[in-house]
């Protein structure tokens, strides 16, 4: 089988991309596993750290085209892992890249698996950001989505896209609320909640870190391990256990700015710790407060998905997987 | 000022448009009552019944069409109520048109709106066919949106993004969830709740109407004068009284198909009715057992706006406006 994974060249489409090679197969429509033959890493940026397989293609290109969209998930496609946005903080700053690329690309998507002989799975990524203003702690099934970002709006939007290209038979579709993922490698990027993982990774690594918000600012969070894992899931579920709706909530751990700088002093080992300088920035601590401090859902789990058991158990996976697991 | 009004030449936008003229005078932005003084009815078709009257006039274009419908919302304009749509069933039957009207069409109305020096103020008309499923009767507040027909879930991306350009400032936007709009003038249409009207506009004028549901099915029902009246009470409202949602759902009577044909008896006066062919559909008895079979919001009726005391207070209003009234 043949998977294209937008948004390829990110970090999560990196880590789902080596999870499938290493599984190297993959529970699709008919409900046995088949043998991955081909993934097509899509991204606008060349990857920061390549994954080297003979599987694996990069394939550039602008997810706002449709022409390039249509390239990528061209025949023989037969799943497609959408991964592929403008985050909160920049969809924010720049409208209209925000929804060039999370609506109108989503689209794009939609399109060209629509156009496929036989309708491929979809699993597509949406946010607890699609949650704002005066919410339950935790953020449930039941809670409405209020989206307070343009970020939250377009992935808000596109769920019901997804939801309707699904029951129309274009495409058999899945799409993930995911909680803030923490702790990811690399530099700060432009989503408001970036500071959930500077905060962990620049101390573990000696340097100091900006926190843009105050030490008491809860987090709905979720791992990478357990967000790969939930893409996987969610493209091996039969179609007949979603029900009506093809959008599931990830549960999020609910972690303050303050215990995860205490987990990374629980877990520095022989590492001298970069500092935390506390320096609240109020555009961003107003995005943040319209957050779900924390989410569960009674159906993700009956799905069989599953969340984060502590900060440390997110610590501990981040040092693993990247400080010290760097073969990968 | 200057009003338009998208699907002009339809049957809401012309009672709108008489109401308006009628009144003289709208509220917006500053507060305070303006007079009006221009009313633009944009339309794909030319209007069955022309308003005449110098304030008005016709502009025949395709809302799909980002071009056109920046022409018409042109600089100038103060306010837009957005009701070009293709309906339910239509919508169904042919997804690209319904995508390229509902959801590309709204778009080009909030990027026409952007581009106004001013942020006008915009009504939508959204649906309580948004909601479907297995819902609580009735659906109030709390309910989820979960469409299941293009036409819903085209209307409920259309919602966020008329509250995301609201938040950014770029228009001052309100969306009506409306309940189905009972008794329309003239012929039936391609909406799968067209019999609700027919089933009562046909035999109170000695024709028979044929009924694809059951006589137990139940419709959640708003007449076209609390329907003219939301709209222009939402357009009246301050930002202010709306907090973080610009959705708005509006109330419906919960009537029964028997309960229609019923209430056609009790006023029948002097006619010689038309019968009722109950030819259920499978298709269309799908479509409408997946929406509400009523709405109430403790939202909307907090903030003014009121629904049907009974199916008489309808059935009468459409022999006064339509049948006896003709002079409008």
């Amino acid at each position: 089988m043949h998977v294209v994974i937008t948004g390829g060249a990110g970090f999560i489409g990196r880590r789902l991309c080596l999870e499938l090679l290493r599984r190297g197969q993959l529970t699709s429509g008919a409900g046995l596993p088949a043998r991955i033959e081909h993934i097509t890493l899509f991204d606008h940026l060349p990857p920061a750290r390549p994954v080297k397989d003979p599987r694996v293609r990069y394939l550039a290109g602008d997810i706002g085209d449709p022409g390039s969209v249509r390239d990528v998930i061209a025949a023989g496609t037969d799943s497609v892992f959408h991964l592929a946005a403008v985050v909160s903080a920049e969809a924010e700053a720049n409208f209209d890249l925000g929804m060039r690329v999370n609506l109108d690309g989503t689209r794009n998507v939609l399109e060209a698996c629509r156009a496929l002989p036989r309708p491929p799975r979809l699993v597509f990524t949406s946010s607890i950001a699609t949650y704002g203003g005066k919410l339950p702690d935790p953020v449930t099934d039941e809670t409405l989505q209020t989206p307070l970002t343009s970020y939250g709006a377009q992935k808000a939007a596109a769920e019901f896209l997804v939801g309707d290209y699904s029951r129309k038979g274009f495409l058999d579709g899945r799409a993930l609320r995911l909680p803030t993922i923490t702790v990811r490698p690399g530099k700060p990027n432009r989503a408001a909640s970036t500071w959930v993982s500077s905060i962990m990774r620049e101390p573990l690594q000696g340097e100091d870190a900006v926190c843009p918000v105050t030490p008491e600012t809860r987090m709905a969070c979720l791992s990478p391990r357990r967000c790969v894992a939930a893409l996987i899931r969610a493209h091996e579920l039969p179609a007949e256990a979603l029900g009506i709706s093809r959008s599931i909530l990830l549960p999020g751990l609910s972690v303050s700015a303050r215990e995860m700088a205490d987990a990374v002093h629980r877990h520095a080992g022989n590492r001298r710790l970069g500092r935390i300088i506390w320096e609240p920035d109020p555009a961003i601590q107003r995005i943040v407060d319209g957050w779900p401090k924390a989410s569960r859902s009674a159906r993700a789990a009956a799905l069989g998905f599953e969340g984060d058991a502590s900060i440390d158990e997110i610590v501990r996976g981040f040092i693993e997987d990247e400080l010290e697991g760097q073969a990968q």
